[in-house]
């Protein structure tokens, strides 16, 4: 998507340098910079220490890992050993595994020699995919956004005893970052909102600054910003009243793993807004590409490793002084610990629909939906 | 309550220098130092800042402002005038109406000469009360949570086989700041927990960081501390996750308002915790001394006042340098608004119990165990 009128993608390979360029998402929103990358280990540190972040984006990121492994070594034990390390980085999201099962089962099946540059072409088309998967998630998730605005549109028509009725704007509330910067390019939750917009289809979002790391307050404001999408930033908090008071016409969120069944594990604190969504009759949505979808799993809430990050990302905090520099500040008074699990599971209960590149389901049909038209 | 060892009210008069002592919260849990206030004006300007805060504590801060006002002019105008301008300081705890009427009340009715000497008399006798019926809250609490303690051991005895149960701890989780910094002293949600804690019971809580002001993480934190009581410090986000997996056994809350039918208003996002708990059955309480209850309303979710507060308090935050000083960050990039609604209602079906200085009852039996017993 755009940054400052230029197109740009989140991660890029350049193999004449040998080398993969990230955008380092750690420093934004207040500095956007790129990253090269010229190693495994350094694919694994940009991972672990989330320059890049975002389900989608975390396999892409690791299928180009395995390309620079094979740089360099193209034998059976690096491949696996590149696996295996990459895979350790992080936990919750399928993808990375989907993204390294794909890239070995590729590999392995050839000469060694033939590795270097099949795994660079495999890590391309997994890229490509990615993008394409994401725009036929947009234009799902665009006819649903239509048809609630103009549901919204009549039902606003109906109270007006004389003249028009002003023309309604559909207020989305998303949570974290499951925009173009979680995936290669477009994004899950934010996909269907960019088309949206394009297609002048009236939205505003209502961005949930996603505490502890704030994804919501620095990631989705700051591209929703540079696209020029209506959008406002609110405390985690805040959302529950705002449905309570008819604030919130739909929520949209992405996933890291969604079982099966429907249950949407994403980001801390999901969870709490479908419950509120649920309660108050407000229509609630997974963005779901298919890498992320694990079908072999059941039970969301006993089946998925939940990531337990650092209590420095609650106790501490990053931003910008009013000199321009970043700087990091305590919150807590010292001797007080913190918790930080990074991940919830929503059950599918709570769940309206799933958008998939398949179209949108209930969670109990996503089985099938992927099962017939195959 | 302690710090550093010492005793401490969060208010206190000084008659012989015509002053007010208030603790400067906004300058928490990173420096504790109090302020000196010296004209209704002063204390106006406290309340609106929030360097006292806390429903409870709001009414007996105006009580002094009202006093204040009277030392320089005890007429029937300046008291209407000390009262008007003081209630417009904060628009949702309803103990500043509250603790404003009674003064007027009390004032009004005696010669002007005489306002002065009994302003101050009355403004002590709201603060002893306040801490008085904290403390008959305390031992009301005190029992629940014995009994959820004692309820949860006979449920761990009966999974063990062979050998002794290891004896457990209750988890409470409470949100925002509900202790004694929140009150004259004691608190109202933390008052049991310091009665249990004091009495050997074995307690730990999870404290909600509270965005945006964060009163969890730098004042719940400080006071627990400073008073030994175990805690661990999440992100807003985390309480539902915790909830899910068994790690939270009763949530204890504040209030800034409460309908006669037990609708309860209090900081923002206290209603998705009590989503949460319902959804989990897990026992929620809130704890309100009878000047938090509002007689006149019925329906929280229409009737109460909802304070909006500046979009700086989300778009930018202060805390420690690494050096010692304290700092201000910006948290969001550069032109995306923000929206700050700072209380929220829970609806009465999602409350188990409130917790007031009368015992403990049912939402719906609010109104008559108060008027039953006087």
């Amino acid at each position: 998507m755009k940054v400052n009128g230029e197109h740009f993608r989140t991660i890029w390979a350049d193999p004449r340098l040998k080398s993969v360029h990230i955008i380092d998402q750690t420093l934004l929103p207040h500095r956007f910079e790129s990253v090269q990358i010229h190693s495994v280990e350094a694919m694994q540190y940009a991972i672990k220490t989330m320059q890049v972040r975002g389900a989608p984006l975390i396999g892409a990121a690791a299928a180009y890992g395995v390309a620079l492994a094979m740089l360099y070594d193209d034998s059976n034990a690096s491949l696996a050993a590149a696996c295996k390390d990459l895979l350790a980085t992080r936990p919750t999201a399928v993808n990375l595994q989907w993204a390294l099962q794909r890239m070995h089962k590729h590999l392995i099946a050839m000469e060694p020699r033939r590795r270097n540059v099949n795994a660079w072409k495999e890590a391309v088309k997994i890229c490509d995919e990615d993008v394409k998967l994401n725009q036929t998630i947009a234009q799902h998730g665009l006819k649903l956004i239509q048809d609630l605005l103009a549901e919204k549109n009549r039902a606003v028509a109906k109270t007006v005893v004389k003249g028009h009725a002003p023309p309604q704007t559909l207020n989305i509330l998303t949570h974290c970052n499951a925009g173009w910067l979680a995936t290669v390019d477009w994004g899950t939750a934010l996909a269907p909102i960019y088309a949206a917009h394009d297609a002048g289809v009236a939205v505003h979002v209502w961005v949930d600054e996603t505490r502890p790391r704030n994804q919501g307050a620095s990631l989705t404001a700051w591209e929703l910003g540079m696209h020029g999408v209506p959008h406002t930033v609110i405390a985690d908090n805040a959302g529950g009243h705002l449905m309570q008071h008819g604030q919130v016409d739909m929520v949209i969120v992405g996933a890291d793993r969604v079982t099966r069944t429907g249950d949407v594990c994403n980001k801390i604190g999901t969870y709490l807004k479908a419950l509120a969504a649920f309660d108050n009759h407000i229509p609630f949505y997974a963005a779901v590409p298919s890498p992320t979808i694990d079908w072999a799993i059941e039970d969301g809430l006993s089946e998925i490793a939940i990531e337990q990050r650092s209590a420095d990302e609650v106790a501490r905090i990053s931003g910008k002084l009013a000199d321009g520099t970043t700087a990091t500040i305590q919150l807590l008074p010292a001797g007080s610990p913190a918790a930080n699990p990074a991940f919830d599971v929503t059950p599918a209960r709570l769940v309206t629909g799933i958008i998939s590149e398949r179209g949108v389901c209930v969670p109990d049909q996503l089985a099938s939906l992927f099962t017939e038209k195959t």
